[in-house]
């Protein structure tokens, strides 16, 4: 089926591209949409147009007798010599290919849409794990820390190794093939592609970050079609692109102050992270707020139960009457499990009560399972990427397999419910790989000789993991090589980064440099970085991302899969789109 | 049923984990044999053993009981000071749980296995294609090449994007973490994992590459009990690790001679690819033998049609007498697309009528086809592998297209039978990934200013593909930008390689440095390795493997799987084990 709608929408797309030049049309070309899902249909003319040269049909009728109105006709759009036109919160009830032509009575562009929905509801519940940059080389990483192994054959499996459906995903967006989380997550919450940095809009020429295109959110579109609740669980900001994509529209990830009061108002139910700096007033230490709003009272006010640490959380979740909830347990992103279990770095001793990731899920439940029209769960393990970034492997396994354990406690909550699909997924890779072992016993005086490849690199001797699923210590002597393809300037070390995150590069005027800091360790190697100079850290691959699904619906995720499918499967699971 | 066969075997594994200082056992601990397939049993004493102190039991039985003859004792084995037992050609026709403990009067040794067998045939022809050293990376750019990408969404699918099943590989061997294809490609072959080198035999202490304790391969098994053809095709050496490991056994992948021995009495019916040095008679140009016989006539003696290049090869196919056929079209490793179809570098000009992989299969088929009683095929795209060792990822990439073509012509041949599975697997992962792309019209003058991350990144600017899947060149102005984790000392020139496969290393005395040659390009950049001073390229990741699988029986693999599993799904598809 998704075979014979490339086919029928390339013609479209062939004219498209001839009349490309004339106008931009957003949703773009090939856009797949769900039925009855809201979204900005904006025409942008490159010049002035007349306003009654301009129109803008749908299968050849006139926008407004397809939509019920008119579309507003913006002559300047922000006082530019460009006209647009702009129909916000237009919905298509009605499956089908649509083809949406305009023209300012020369030029004439047209671009195809396919608009789905209709299927039954298989599952109640859709819970939605993203592992943030979780790589390939994360999850075999995870299973040899977590699970050991032993003459090839792992003593144990991971959670998410037993998951029935996988398919391969595709996370490219309209404007690059590599794409960042904001964008990505957009695809899975909307069904539509955005562009680096965009959440839940098209990048269109718009100046205000707030202006451009929107694009409903699954969440948005369950609370307002089917009154299910939505929940949000990450251990990064609460504002940072993953989460945000849950409920926020803008072109700029970075728009933290109006990201929180747009979660205010998406009436999200559950909230659980970090992020309370942008939350509280101006004064109050680590505040990154610029008026006196105090936003942790304007949710208590909408009625949500506040909860700052492990053990507020726990209880507030047990409250029978609980049914919103908004967890905020740092300033900034939430520890690891490497920092907080075991190496005490980062903020662990400002906040050193911190839930973990698998009770935040656990409390999440716990309040989402409370109404009965179902819900939608969205859970971040976030620190995998954040730890990918400055080539922190140890760390970003680490909460890999925290993830893993979260996914392990939302799997067994509905494993004899038969009502809730999970799906693991990625919202892009990192460029990492375990090349073999780095053995401090091999002869040399450079890091690189005690690198061991094939026969050589043996198996690595981490202690047994603990009953939380980690080892206890990544300092041993023979460890897992694990490198990245891209990099900035920095010194490789060859061993763990004991006194917090590693930060391989520092500024140095307009671009970074090696951090110092780590080059003087014994067997440092001082390495020229492949990114431009400009760049601080690795940076996210292009390769395809693994999803893996459990659960009624899930067996719809097999083969190779667009990001946007994503959205697709979940939504046809729920049997949106009547 | 997996992970309670773990649990079985566990308690065996502690009991040998404590006394594994006394004897070695092969096959070993958690070995998982297919009902009825051949195994040398083969236990190896520390010391010298009198003969009547040492005995070996099979769940408490004596193994003469067991295997309805006495097992070898060796008094010294290889002239040492130590003792060993072997049980050549060893079955258990009985699926079980079996527990094998070795003595010598003091100390005892015990290891499990796991033997299954039984089921139903659902296929009556296996196919398997190794993507040899395919990484992610390498299927995500061979769709942005041969497919197209626009806005994101790409212009088409591969052929294995719709292939249904899909589960990830672990690739580890008994000896490492890190594989090599001879230790991988066995585990496919016989289920039983081996060590780096070694080709379906245990890596023990015997001193001959040839005396090692054997396994029996798939091949073998169902021409013994079926009488079911067996092909192998492959672009690189006939007697390279992955065609070898369907037929020879041998510690030491690099024993041509003795392979091309076992591949003629090996009795495969279809043996395709480069490889001619190790056939031809001492003194005829290219001949890596020592001796004057002839190994192609010595074929030919043995009912084996011979075909040189695509022509003979295509007239020799259509013969509907042809049942056995040798291929040889190059002396070693055949020629990739990139260099056959439009650079006409590598040894295109000395053997300018290679047939392509497509045709190979095409004609595999044509002949193992008239074996009523079905076939079993290996496809190797050994290409693969051969270009990401020396970083150079656009010929791998076209290798990768040129799987994917291959497998179609599979998956058409199969269409409509309904009878036969196919797998697609790699043996293995590298270090690879796509972060962004190199654009010449980048400002700055080093190869690095040049590359382009997240929205830096857009979208490639290579010509479409033609016909054959592959666009016509590489060298354009806006290409992928593909690094490596793991290298040795090179020079990274942010280009394709023009003039061949390129070269990153060359010896320096017992050490690799940079290939100078490649030093003086414009914006090219000195890269200090990060492997050992011995490695003269990339190595292998031990990522999991991603596997695809199509057709009858093929819904076994999902989730997590062993690559000794590949084997155990062919088996059972195939019915083997009654």
């Amino acid at each position: 089926m998704r075979r014979s709608l490339l086919t029928a929408l390339s013609v479209t797309a062939l004219f498209a591209a001839q009349a490309a030049v004339a106008q931009t049309i957003y949703p773009v070309d090939r856009a797949e949409i769900l039925a009855g899902a809201r979204f900005d249909l904006k025409v942008e003319f490159p010049g002035l147009v007349a306003r009654d040269r301009a129109s803008v049909t749908v299968n050849g009728r006139p926008i407004a007798e397809v939509f019920g109105r008119e579309a507003e006709f913006i002559e300047r759009e922000d006082g530019q010599p460009a006209s647009s036109i702009m129909l916000r919160d237009a919905t298509l009830p009605a499956p089908g290919v649509y083809t949406i032509t305009a023209t300012d009575g020369e030029h004439t562009a047209s671009v195809g849409w396919q608009v789905y929905g209709g299927g039954q509801r298989q599952a109640r519940n859709v819970i939605l794990f993203v592992g943030d940059g979780m790589t390939v080389a994360n999850v075999t990483a995870a299973r040899i820390l977590s699970r050991g192994i032993r003459e090839g054959r792992y003593n144990g499996r991971l959670t998410i190794d037993d998951f029935p459906q996988m398919a391969t995903v595709g996370t490219s967006g309209v404007d690059s093939i590599a794409t960042d989380s904001a964008n990505s997550a957009a695809a899975y919450n909307t069904g539509h592609k955005s562009g680096v940095n965009a959440l839940n809009v098209y990048p269109s020429r718009a100046r205000d970050t707030l202006g451009h295109p929107r694009v409903e959110t699954l969440a948005a579109y369950v609370q307002r079609t089917r009154g299910m609740s939505v929940g949000v669980v990450t251990n990064t900001e609460i504002q940072d692109a993953t989460p945000a994509a849950v409920f926020a529209h803008t072109r700029r990830r970075s728009d933290y102050i109006p990201i929180t009061d747009q979660m205010l108002a998406s009436g999200v139910d559950v909230l659980l992270g970090g992020g309370s700096a942008a939350f509280l007033p101006r004064g109050v230490p680590g505040s990154r707020r610029q008026d006196e709003r105090n936003m942790i009272d304007a949710f208590r006010q909408q009625g949500y139960t506040f909860a700052e640490d492990a053990g507020s959380l726990a209880e507030a979740a047990a409250q029978s009457g609980t049914r919103r909830l908004l967890g905020l347990f740092t300033l900034g992103n939430m520890d690891g499990a490497l920092d907080r279990f075991y190496l005490h770095r980062g903020t662990v001793s400002r906040f050193p009560n911190q839930p973990d990731l698998t009770e935040q899920v656990r409390a999440a439940l716990q309040v989402l399972e409370r109404n009965p029209a179902g819900f939608y769960l969205m859970v971040e393990s976030g620190e995998i990427d954040k730890n990918n970034h400055p080539l922190d492997w140890e760390r970003s396994v680490y909460e890999t397999i925290m993830l893993d354990n979260a996914v392990r406690v939302a799997q067994d909550w509905a494993r004899d419910r038969n009502d809730t699909m999970i799906v693991v997924v990625p919202d892009h890779t990192h460029g990492m790989a375990i090349v073999g072992t780095v053995d401090d016993n091999r002869p040399g005086e450079q890091g690189r000789d005690h690198v061991g490849v094939y026969q050589d690199a043996g198996f690595p001797n981490y202690p047994p993991a603990d009953a939380r699923g980690y080892p206890p210590s990544v300092d041993v002597s023979r460890r897992l090589a694990v490198f990245y393809a891209a990099f900035p300037d920095y010194c490789e070390t060859f061993r763990p980064s004991l006194d917090g995150q590693r930060v391989p590069s520092v500024r140095q005027g307009n671009v970074y440099v090696a951090n110092e800091a780590f080059c003087n360790q014994p067997g440092a190697q001082r390495r020229e970085g492949n990114l431009p100079r400009t760049a601080d850290s690795g940076v996210h691959a292009v390769d395809d991302a693994i999803l893996r699904a459990w659960g009624p619906g899930s067996e719809r995720f097999r083969g190779f899969v667009d990001n946007t499918y994503v959205f697709r499967g979940m939504a046809e699971a729920l049997g949106l789109g009547q």
